[in-house]
């Protein structure tokens, strides 16, 4: 792959100015494009407050969090138009809206503006690679390169081409987030929602199943998480954990486990949203946040998750 | 709720020791009974080993952990039969094997022993209270109780009762695990699988299929979760999650997520486990494991644990 100095960020909502500010932190310049107004100043106030989130993250020792923001800030410039964003970037990271025609038009004007070997990663959640690349010049160089909320603070990248990209840029888009500390997987099929939004889907339906249903309250559901096995998967995934659960190792846990499991597989139903049901949901949602009494829950999951980060860097753990 | 000073613990596997532990780190007197060969001798060095865990997490500041495991010890005693084990016991928490047959003969025999107000919580992950008491001398002291492995370290405990017990108890039982530091949840119907584990085996389920289809590797399903979702859910739960994944809260996060959320359950299929997938599933698992050299993943773990709930503690997360 060739060497990268410059970073595209095409898209400088709450996703792309996380990314930017990741990017600036490993030392990149960075260019940004977004045709909203505002986004300038948007994107700059975002970027400060998770510089800050990384500054703490990374514990510098020498010099204060405010001369480390300046000085990153200094290789941010944003761009009135697109193909001065993209002329001379290296890579580009795209965060545009989830609508394909959109999606189309948009990458038809990167690769007319960008050099023809430069990297296009898509945040898309939902859309294909395949469809996105249709109409472009070198599509070949564009993949997913899908991150998890906050992109400056999550390590997940999720990764796969589409039809017409070479696997040359896959591995080497697997590589360059491996490089910068990410944890980049690569995903050998495309489904929908990918991977890591799939397993949290399938928490989310049975969360709002058993809630409409008046098995328990949306509190109980998040206590179940939080104070079970919640615990368990910031430390590992579904496959250690079942691992552990047998002092024989996963497949004597499946013979325990495989059969009631197996019983409330066959009990868990579909799940129709409706404007009833989010009215019902949100309403158990709001009871129970009002029972936190004003916690600034926003600050204190940023609180907690650069502690778990930290604590996960520690351990080292996989 | 009477007065608690002896806890009986029936049932002394991994479950029933850590349980044990738990008590007697919250000043208990402890009666145990197990009828399996070795079953003193296991128990006494797991609750060492589990005690130790709690000294841990507790950072006591007088004494050292052995005196403290030592001293607790004194207040652990285990019995040749049942009946001596629970007849003066103000708490029984039950963990005996997961089969009908056998529950519906214990819960006799320890309802024909104990006191009449003494209340009875069982473990049990899978049956029904209202099965279990059927056949038993005062039917209405006896609820679910279902702890989360370790019970020791885990705060979640799955609170309902049979169709038989008293409200009453059900209410006791809540509050005397409260008092404990535990995290109860009161659960308004009987379902299979309860609460926690259905919300953790549709995480299974769908990390199960992805690998059975070729879509990614084990080792990529934990990566996703424990470098993506998983960090956010030893914070908070699917809900509190849901309301912050947009600034205008819970309804409008559902109105941007809910249309591909509803795409992506569509595509989620159902999963019928086999010897040949299990085979394979293990595989993939001792593939990851073995990339990992050598780590002691059960130590791992543990002190990944303690640090998360100091953690918790410290923010004081809900």
């Amino acid at each position: 792959m060739k060497s990268v100095n410059k970073v595209a960020i095409i898209g400088t909502g709450v996703i792309g100015a996380s990314w930017a500010a990741f990017y600036l932190s490993k030392g990149f310049q960075v260019s940004a494009f977004d045709p909203a107004a505002d986004a300038e100043l948007n994107l700059t106030t975002r970027v400060q407050s998770y510089l800050l989130d990384l500054f703490e993250l990374e514990e510098h020792k020498q010099g204060d969090s405010e001369s480390y923001i300046t000085g990153l800030l200094n290789n941010l410039r944003f761009y009135q138009n697109i193909a001065d964003a993209v002329k001379d970037a290296d890579f580009i990271q795209e965060n545009g809206p989830e609508r394909i025609d959109l999606k189309k038009q948009l990458y038809v004007q990167l690769t007319q503006n960008c050099p023809e070997d430069t990297i296009i990663a898509s945040s898309s959640s939902g859309l294909k690679i395949s469809d996105i690349q249709q109409d472009c010049v070198y599509p070949e160089r564009i993949v997913l390169g899908h991150p998890f909320n906050p992109p400056h603070l999550l390590p997940l990248v999720e990764i796969i081409g589409g039809e017409k990209t070479h696997t040359k840029y896959i591995q080497d888009a697997f590589e360059f987030y491996q490089s910068l500390g990410k944890k980049p997987i690569l995903i050998q099929k495309e489904v929908k929602g990918h991977v890591a939004n799939r397993l949290q889907s399938a928490i989310w339906r049975e969360a709002f199943y058993l809630v409409s249903e008046g098995v328990c309250s949306a509190e109980d559901i998040d206590t179940a998480i939080t104070n079970g096995p919640g615990l368990r998967w910031a430390i590992f995934g579904p496959y250690l954990n079942m691992q552990l659960a047998n002092q024989q190792g996963f497949k004597a846990a499946m013979h325990h486990l495989g059969e009631p499991m197996s019983e409330w597989w066959a009990d868990m139903k579909p799940y129709t949203l409706t404007e009833e049901k989010i009215e019902m949901l949100d309403d158990a949602t709001q009871h129970f946040v009002n029972s936190l009494g004003g916690k600034n829950l926003q600050l204190l999951r940023n609180q907690a998750l650069l502690k778990t980060l930290k604590m996960r860097a520690e351990l080292d753990l996989p």
